[in-house]
């Protein structure tokens, strides 16, 4: 496994979901799994901890409302942490937002945008991290990068 | 010690003493201590962990930003927690209230206002807490109201 | 009765009697009255004065919008109030997030999220208050935590 | 006393001394009091369900932070009540409008601008509350209008 | 008519119609126009500049979004003006509610909650401002209060 | 005169002066003028009214707070209005952003930032907005442009 | 064509078409593209370097979530660009509007409401735009909100 | 060069300097240049699409307000980009937030905390990018949060 998604509630699963399509895209292997910092605190300290010498290279973790699981990840492992607001009910996921972002100084996340759009982006930052020193995922990147102009390019009628 | 207060940095003590003070008042006895969620997560499983059999009754945490400390204070311990929301550089403690408040269902924090008054009053809920099974401290507080009462009708003219 | 929950509005129900479930969780007896700070203050005031001596420990209330009824039940009562901010139709809560928490130093207010999550957690904290000076309800709520735990570690795939 | 001026902390009195000053404009006779929701909620039920008796027609009312008061006083009168909302030290008096503002159907409360502005306009407010049943006052209302218009347009160059 | 009730829309009368309808439990006559003041500026200049001679003493203004309405009829009248904050599409309200209550110092609008409870506030505090000079009309509202808190305490149990 | 900068207060001129200075790199004449939508109403009508006929091309309109000013100036006129929203004291000016920007269909405000940078930019595009059909202004303003640009480039260290 | 209208993905046509529709009410020429500045970057700078030569007046740039289409189609080009901030999935285009309104000093855009009514206004504004200077269009304007106010005018009752 | 830092003005340095010497931390190699997407949108363009091809593995882009240069520097290259959002005169930082965040699929920019404290983890998260394919770099992190934790457990008591 190259990268381990997390999430706090199986109800995260179809925003987190995107993450695992978008590595699908460039074969990159990973894993799912529900880490609810609150609900299993343990598993958490041990998923985070154990992460690097079982082979994550990255992880991306998604959480809405207080949101602790991407930072109290990130407080485990020296390995790059993204994190994904998921859309919270009351608060549209500005509570999600903030409270994975607003890091102090020494423990670091990497936050992308609520919801869907930012849990693709999480499993395409990821591969992009593991591209920057790997050629072949890179050539994948451009690709993926490439054709998705294209897809615009060729439909340039909004109205059609 | 009776109540234990602890914080995410040492720049949270100027708001976290008003927590102090206030239990001071009613002779209560507390500790204080700086754990960091991210920078000491090891000590805050510990702390929290241990703190009811080490005869803490109720834990008061604060931190700003991310502030997953009360939270995190929360997953690993029985005890009721309070959390104070420490004003931050950039959002004024925005982040820090939505951090501490927007809890999961199943793992509890009582948020108290940001800043120095929401310290202050951690430190009472903490005393009230404590009061609604022991009649002394009760009495105590029912003391404090009613001289807090009495100072505001003893001086009923804002201009002067 | 132990725990006092009181609301605003009977349309505050759906929200607030995930409080009251909660309490069944762990055996606690509870009223639920609706009490409203600007359509019946005279009930508040008595409500709110009388409690302690009724034997209520705790009381729990639940407002949305201008949302003043937990800070003035606990303007009346030296017991520790909790306060649950109801989604408002317009301001999802924000509003009574910020009219429950932002209480000045000397009344205190210990406040959960917004909306149904933070109802259950009221009870919970409710029941954790109970707890730390009483063994019985403390190993209660511990079982309730393992057993939450474990229902989550025994369904780690997020997908199926 | 025509209008009365209450606030929740003499720390008000900077901003409510404002809605004072306008009044005098018109020679409108008030008393000012600090009155306390949360820390002598029997004075404020006390001076407000008695204010219409003792002849006050308008209460203009000025807190901070959650900012019950306005709402309160309205909750014990049937009198027409002002709220300002005091600029708070954390977030900036947004707490306080909302807190003010968003009071539910059947008590209301007329709420002014956040800060000095606000004050000063709940005199003017309370002067036309006034006025349009009391042709002496409408006039000098008109008059003070009609003054401001000819100060501005006496001075239109910004630069001067 | 004692009572103008303006509307920037047709589209705001669904909330609007609160206003009028709170206005006739009190028998209170009124008159409601749509008068726009960004697409109908010389109606606006003309209602407002005419209203106190034509006997009308209070002005409610209903708008959203930007929400001039109030606060233009305001500048044109020195009768008192209560604004209501409809519900905008994209932005909850809040617009309207900001555009509406921050006035600068010397042009007052007395500010309700957003949408449909503030709209019937605004016709509450416009009996209010009648009967605070007005006996028989103040009569009429602690009649409307008092039946108010009896209906609430009458089903005081929220689960029913 | 081919540009009016009206702006709501003398206060309003330290940030509306970067307006005019915006203004002068291109040699376009402009006049500056106190305009207050609420207390100089009349003259607001007759300035915007009056503005196409006397020679104006563009109306720059600042204001702060409730900010009526840009949208009831456009309501006024047909020729194009640029809204500036000055930075308020207590909300750092997202009253007057949401004010001037959130017009209704049919009557339009283009809106500039918030502030110093946003003044200066309203001067910027009312010189594009002559420019586009004024080829000699044209070629001003990408001189303008290209002088940025190039300053930017000749000191690209940031440490230095 | 005299105007160009782009936006950044094709689920922003609904909202976009309303510029296009109020620019047909003018007989102004447009056309309408997708163009996307994250996706297809080298075709956004193509387009606005080339627009101007191409006869192009204004450009229209409608854009949801971070919508940097307005910022950086203004910083290729000397035209004037009208932003509309499309309404966003999580964040009901809050963050669309600060994305396009809140550009520094140097590089304009004029900035519309959020969603369809800024569409259409920034139609109107476009119009308006070409027609300081161009008597023609200036008269259809006129003829255009003078009808629009007569269509308000005719339908005064709210309750019909 | 492993890292640019780059930023949209001289003003951002103060705040970007702490990315620059949380890097030194560990030895990476990395440059630092002013970089506006607005005023100098050709460099931009040059700068992210030539950087992989120039050795660089890792973008660091700080911009404020509508802080365009992360999201368009993302979208001329496959290397990862992490965006700090700089502290904003009106905004306090908040646009700089959603403007770098919010971007859509398929073009990723991984977002930091506001301010100081965002830029040092922009550097950190930059070596924990760069650290989780290379050992050495690895353990200098793990070296790092090791000393970081034993400074915090060091130093427990907060009123020292």
């Amino acid at each position: 496994m190259t990268v381990g998604i997390i999430m706090g509630s199986k109800s995260d699963w179809p925003t987190m979901q995107h993450a695992a399509e978008m590595l699908d895209n460039f074969g990159i292997a990973y894993e799912t799994k529900v880490v609810s910092a609150h609900r299993t605190p343990h598993l958490l300290t041990e998923y985070a901890s154990n992460a690097a010498e079982r082979g994550i290279k990255v992880i991306i973790a998604g959480a809405g409302g207080a949101a602790h699981l991407p930072g109290m990840a990130a407080a485990f492992t020296s390995l790059p942490v993204l994190g994904v607001p998921v859309k919270s009910k009351t608060l549209n996921g500005v509570d999600s937002l903030l409270s994975i972002c607003q890091m102090p100084k020494g423990v670091a996340v990497g936050t992308l945008a609520i919801g869907d759009a930012g849990a693709a982006n999480a499993g395409l930052l990821a591969a992009q991290i593991l591209g920057c020193q790997n050629p072949e995922i890179f050539e994948k990147i451009e690709a993926f990068r490439k054709a998705q102009t294209e897809s615009v390019l060729a439909n340039p009628n909004p109205a059609e």
